[in-house]
């Protein structure tokens, strides 16, 4: 049990296994299909999205089987022989493109494509879904609080509030995203990235004293001591304890690195403590603070000049409490090299038919200006891109700089992009978000960020439209 | 990699090990303590939580190793050799007292107690938290939609949004809080629960018509037939089409068991296809919804009298949309046989000390009247419980029946209670949920269940909080 990586097969919506057996039983298994992965809007009344989760994604497709237990389950559940059959030596070997893992993407843009065999493309849709939205929702985050943060150190600690087992994917996608380091060793342990830690109130409860208790963490962890300075009292007690044991270390050659607070009114506490340490001969004590923290908060406290030098994200950052869900899709574009799309009610959700490819234009400067959605084989390069759904809306790109966003990711089940490791993807999403103006990094009412579409495009998507309505 | 149940040593925060080390250097590692897990306020602005992940958690606690690849790991960090030899070698050793699983419970009572060595009870803190706070919240979720939807089937289908490997305890706890079914198709494989799911908009569009998707999906699945009916128009072509499709079956000694609506007003759309569905003869037909539902939104459906017999439930119940965490926490209570607690400037956030139990009593009609929390080894039953910060209200339970709420679950390290699979675990909180009156259960303002505390608590945690402004 909880085997994930094992049992990956099992990671589907049931409903995917029944349409599976129903391609295979109706002899479409092999149908060339192309379904694109993407989101309709941004979480957290932003403007951008940070893209993560297919290097997890990518070696999970490649590795992904059906064991014999797996298929004595689903025969149970009353699933054929011939299908259990097909499951049994069951290879994923579609082609994948996808946009840079830490690139910044937005809403209505394919981000990732899968193209082949529709029964294989059907069955990964879920364990694809849940993979990529909440990676790219914590990341997202994650980059929301750097932005407010500044050049601050940022830790992760939200573990005991992560969504069960999700944990482990939010400190990773934690760090993608902007954050220095993690409470989880577990994420550690498989992602390589820094961990951090020192102690809980517990320690200080467990000894006789306060005093006691930093006394005995300070000899076992000269070098490395923070002190939670709040179990009793944080001014009268706590920040004066700090204090006599920095000065016992700086006798035997040590430094207090920081005081820890963890209640309380942050702002006010951080100035009375940092004047104290200051009055104390202690400029160099660095100040942390936690407590229900996110990016609104740290703004706040930094605009209140609160000195805190090291902000701990627990719950809302793990959760992305304030919007916990990214509601990607995952919708069938083409099949048969015919391009599709499903007609709603509403004009605003019917998907982008076609095999598409996304460009992304850069001003003068550097900065990102816009994308553009276009027809991968029969459009080169664009001159203008259209709004999506207001045709008399365009900007003029021609002679703009220009990316192409989609990169091939695996080609028939192999993978042929580099999986870079998760502290330089963090890099790479730095450097993306920096190329994002501003405006689009507001939290509140954020410039909405320019996703046009090709005249090619437009004109597929109107001719398919006028032929579902004219064939009802 | 995500082999969890392996690597469920690392699965803590790092600060649980630097303490770990910090006891064991200083010689305290046996110190006998005790930790009680609770909560202080309750999700979705409701008044009760119903308890699950305890039956997760045991195994993992009993099975918990440091295996070779993790002390290698540990000792790059900088941990010590004396320590990482005590690691090796580690067994969770401690007894836990807990309430039942499926149980309903309410802030500040203790919900699991773990007595044992103190490295011990720390290392597993953040284990214990992430598997009991995501369960509970996602339980106490699923039981409020069962409350909304009455007798009318409930099915899960959030594994695409929940919060990466989240999905897989979000499913179990779903239906341990009263939902009928998951599309998690691991999740029935770990915990034999039903699974269920039909088909996407996906097979529909794969198919040169709608009606030849219907007919190919009904050949292959005569008798389990469920049609969604919203991909191109739903009243104008997927009702009518299902309901050829029907009468197909019907004439091959078959039944469509129900069409879906996924998007559009779904009370709207519900009454409109009942009609046609019975005009049609086909009053037999029920009628499954789904898009965002939760429980207000259910409860608003079913008081507009929509005609729906079946709800899917996706984002808002694998993640708590609503309130995505349960922010239980983790107290040492009791140290050496001396009770402890966390003096807070808020009275409300000082913890109970001491070792505790639980007593849940029952009105006449066999209904919960309040739970009161003692101290287990000198108060063996109340007449009065008082309010925890209050003692001015308090209540007379003289006579009243009662039942101990924490039960002997590990005994040094050995599971000593029944594991019941999640259908018994379902059917026991199902019961217990009735026996909690309706005002508790209100979705708007309900009315706050009495949790009291003993004379002897109440005197014990007077003291203690003196000698701690005392002492300072």
């Amino acid at each position: 049990m909880f085997d994930i990586k094992r049992d990956i097969g099992l990671y589907v919506d049931m409903y995917e296994l029944t349409m599976a057996q129903g391609y295979y039983l109706s002899g479409k298994s092999d149908e060339r299909s192309t379904f694109d992965y993407f989101f309709r809007s941004n979480p957290f009344e932003g403007a951008f999205v940070v893209f993560a989760g297919i290097s997890d994604l990518l070696p999970l497709l490649r590795d992904m089987r059906f064991h014999n237990d797996h298929l004595q389950y689903l025969k149970s559940l009353g699933f054929r022989d011939e299908f259990l059959s097909y499951l049994s030596g069951f290879r994923f070997t579609a082609d994948v493109a996808s946009v840079r893992e830490g690139d910044v993407v937005f809403p209505n843009e394919p981000v990732i494509r899968i193209s082949g065999p529709i029964i294989e493309a059907q069955i990964v849709e879920t364990l694809l879904l849940n993979i990529v939205n909440f990676q790219s929702l914590i990341a997202t985050k994650a980059a929301r609080l750097r932005i407010a943060a500044g050049n601050r150190r940022l830790m992760e600690f939200g573990l005991r509030r992560a969504q069960g087992f999700g944990g482990i994917n939010a400190s990773k996608a934690a760090i993608i995203g902007g954050l220095d380091s993690t409470s989880n060793v577990q994420t550690g342990f498989y992602f390589d990235v820094r961990v951090d830690g020192t102690q809980a109130h517990s320690w200080i409860q467990s000894f006789e004293s306060e005093l006691l208790a930093f006394r005995t963490y300070a000899e076992h962890y000269p070098d490395k001591c923070i002190l939670l300075v709040d179990t009793y009292n944080t001014l009268e007690s706590g920040v004066p304890n700090a204090i006599k044991v920095a000065h016992e270390l700086e006798k035997n050659g040590h430094k207090l690195i920081a005081i820890r607070l963890d209640s309380g009114d942050l702002a006010y506490l951080s100035k009375r403590a940092r004047a104290m340490l200051d009055d104390a001969g202690l400029g160099y004590v660095k100040i942390a603070a936690s407590n229900q923290l996110d990016e609104y908060l740290i703004k706040s406290l930094l605009e209140q000049e609160a000195p805190i030098d090291v902000f701990g994200v627990g719950t809302r950052l793990a959760t992305a409490y304030q919007t916990p869900a990214l509601e990607g899709v995952y919708k069938l574009s083409m099949i048969n090299d015919q391009p599709r799309l499903k007609v709603s009610e509403n004009i605003e959700k019917v998907n982008l038919p076609g095999l598409k490819q996304v460009h992304r234009y850069f001003n003068g400067k550097g900065m990102f200006y816009g994308d553009g959605i276009m027809l991968e084989d029969s459009e080169a390069s664009l001159d203008t891109i259209y709004h999506p759904h207001q045709p008399l809306k365009k900007s003029d790109v021609s002679g703009f700089a220009f990316e192409q966003l989609l990169h091939p990711a695996m080609s028939d089940g192999v993978i042929t992009c580099e999986l870079t490791s998760v502290t330089e993807t963090a890099r790479y999403a730095a450097s993306r978000i920096n190329c994002l103006p501003v405006e689009h990094k507001r939290f509140y009412f954020p410039h909405v960020y320019k996703v046009g579409i090709s005249k090619g495009l437009s004109e597929l998507r109107h001719k398919l439209i006028e032929q579902a309505f004219n064939s009802r």
